[in-house]
């Protein structure tokens, strides 16, 4: 267990945003950097559905984290000027409770017990957390993919607790396609037999179907031209190990079992389930008649929206819509539109495209966050 | 069984692309309309992955064919005027030999004692067809999708046969994109228990596998924009049937069950994993030293290309390349990017775009061609 990981165990009842209650749940945090005397230096990251807190290394814990290129000393995101903070969101397996947690009243995991999760609830973890840390507003609370859309709901059920937002590689809802994907994933790890019902112990986790699962997310988060460019068709030089006649012939069949290998055994396969529908069931037009409606009550100064042209699973034009619909008088909105062809993970490999983005958004804030020395 | 459908036995030994022997194999197909004097009005389609040679209805099967509003009197291949042949792919499931046939040798079905399966080989399926037609060179040889990649192959190894060639939403090869979901869907059913490496019996297929291809199989075919027009974020209107949290919530889930129960037990598990790797297997490349070396051998002197912008399985810019590659003095070539939502399966779907197209190419012949009366 890393150094780093900090937690903050709630008292009383939690309650879900469709229904249901937790009891003293605990969130999973990290942070780095020191918050000003003012405590107007706060950045809060919520993550995509499978990273932990660990966004960037540290000295209590030298690993490389999910984002280590875009949080650290003279990063975009500078921990000399801003105190970070990166919650594992509630519902995961890093720290935070999710179905894989011991319920206090049972003694036994949550499983399928769990309340349904909504990405609503992975915000208010962010809220418990951002209020124990003694910050009354964030300068910016940031988020790629689903992180995206919990900084939306953040923004929805906080109004006026973040002078800034950054939205990147996200949208108001998720499509049907999106769903399309996600519902597809969920089937494949729901049909694996050791999955049974999520009652799966550590010795029979279904393997197969969250390598399934897996391999149909790289496809997703990447793109056809990365793809192309990257492998054409090389053939794996290996001799081929047995006389199974589908055994992987392309090297991108390699790199996807590379993939899935390196997935497996870190994720539990019912959190992953929770996650991922909490992302299908988000609409920020539940929080209105309609997406602008909802997205009337965000109440951030300053927007950032990026989006990528090659992202299929949230794409552009999902973007598009933040930008147009968070456009208003008195606020200072920006929508990048970058043409990496890294697909919806451009965020995490194309640090060439992203870094002078987010380095310049916060580089034009220098004025107005003392420094926290 | 369909009385539309006609075999051919061939004798002796058909000796497979990619090494190994099939004895006396069968051919299934279906014609429409009449063979000229001249024999010169035949017109030879290949199909995609999973159709049987059942493209159009007829007055011995008057059930609707699979490209019923392509193939027909008056249609824009128009069996008045052309003879149609469409063919059952060799190692499919609908009449022709293939992974479920018996093997004469053994009296068991191939299952995965059947050669590694080849395009190059259901080409030469439908030539044996030809042949034994009486047809020395048709008027055109049409493929969509699988069936294009299949009408090329047709091309380079029996170049001259053909007058005129169609080929639609394919390319000269598979991409790792493509590669990646085919060997995805292929995983999906080898890792299904039932699959018992490929010995699975009519009472224990395995369909679980089965089904979550074709759902993966139904987002490839389709478009992201098609579904957020079509499904939004329609809820399924039934009460949820029993107390699964992971049960379908939104119309498009509720679409791909009902996809893959329409699909499931029609196919053969075995042939669906031989013609999806043929598939990732098949290069134009292999015929020369690279893709325009391969191509350098078709001899068809009318050339239609017809893409999908917003295909996905076979992008766009693998059609135009075809078109730049097969553009030549002497050569009629026309390439068509068509602005359909509906993705790959456009050409099955959205025939108010195809039709014209399609009508236009074969009725500029109408000179050329005799009529069949």
């Amino acid at each position: 267990m890393s150094k780093a990981r900090k937690y903050l165990s709630l008292d009383g009842e939690f309650p879900m945003h469709r229904g249901g209650v937790l009891r003293a749940p605990t969130i999973a945090y990290e942070t780095w950097g020191e918050l000003n005397s003012r405590a107007d230096n706060a950045v809060l990251i919520f993550t995509g559905l499978s990273p932990s807190a660990h966004a960037a290394s540290s000295v209590d814990d030298a690993s490389p984290g999910w984002w280590e290129e875009m949080v650290g000393p003279g990063r975009p995101i500078d921990t000399r000027r801003f105190f970070v903070v990166c919650v594992n969101s509630l519902g995961s397996c890093f720290g935070s409770t999710g179905p894989a947690s011991t319920d206090a009243a049972t003694g036994q995991p949550y499983r399928l017990t769990f309340p349904v999760l909504s990405l609503e609830d992975v915000a208010r973890g962010g809220w418990e957390i951002v209020q124990h840390l003694g910050i009354d507003r964030l300068h910016a609370v940031v988020g790629p993919s689903m992180g995206g859309m919990t900084a939306l709901a953040f923004e929805i059920l906080f109004p006026g607790r973040t002078h800034s937002l950054v939205i990147i590689s996200s949208g108001a809802r998720s499509l049907p396609f999106a769903t399309a994907l996600r519902s597809l994933q969920r089937e494949m790890i729901r049909r694996d037999p050791n999955w049974q019902g999520g009652n799966y112990t550590a010795d029979t986790m279904p393997i197969t179907g969250m390598r399934l699962a897996r391999k149909l997310g790289m496809v997703t988060y990447r793109s056809a031209e990365e793809w192309r460019i990257r492998f054409g068709r090389e053939r794996i030089a290996a001799e081929r190990e047995d006389d199974d006649p589908f055994a992987p012939d392309f090297e991108i069949e390699s790199y996807l079992e590379h993939q899935a290998n390196k997935f497996t055994g870190q994720f539990d396969p019912n959190c992953y389930l929770y996650l991922s529908r909490a992302s299908d069931l988000f609409d920020v037009a539940d929080h209105g008649a309609s997406v602008a409606a909802g997205l009337a009550k965000v109440r951030a100064r300053r927007v950032l929206i990026i989006g990528v042209t090659t992202d299929f699973l949230f794409p552009i034009y999902q973007q598009r819509e933040l930008a147009e619909l968070l456009e208003k008088p008195g606020r200072e909105l920006e929508f990048v539109e970058l043409d990496c062809i890294q697909g919806h993970d451009s965020f995490l490999v194309n640090m060439d495209s992203f870094r002078p983005v987010v380095s310049r958004f916060f580089a034009a804030v220098r004025g107005s966050v003392a420094s926290s020395g």
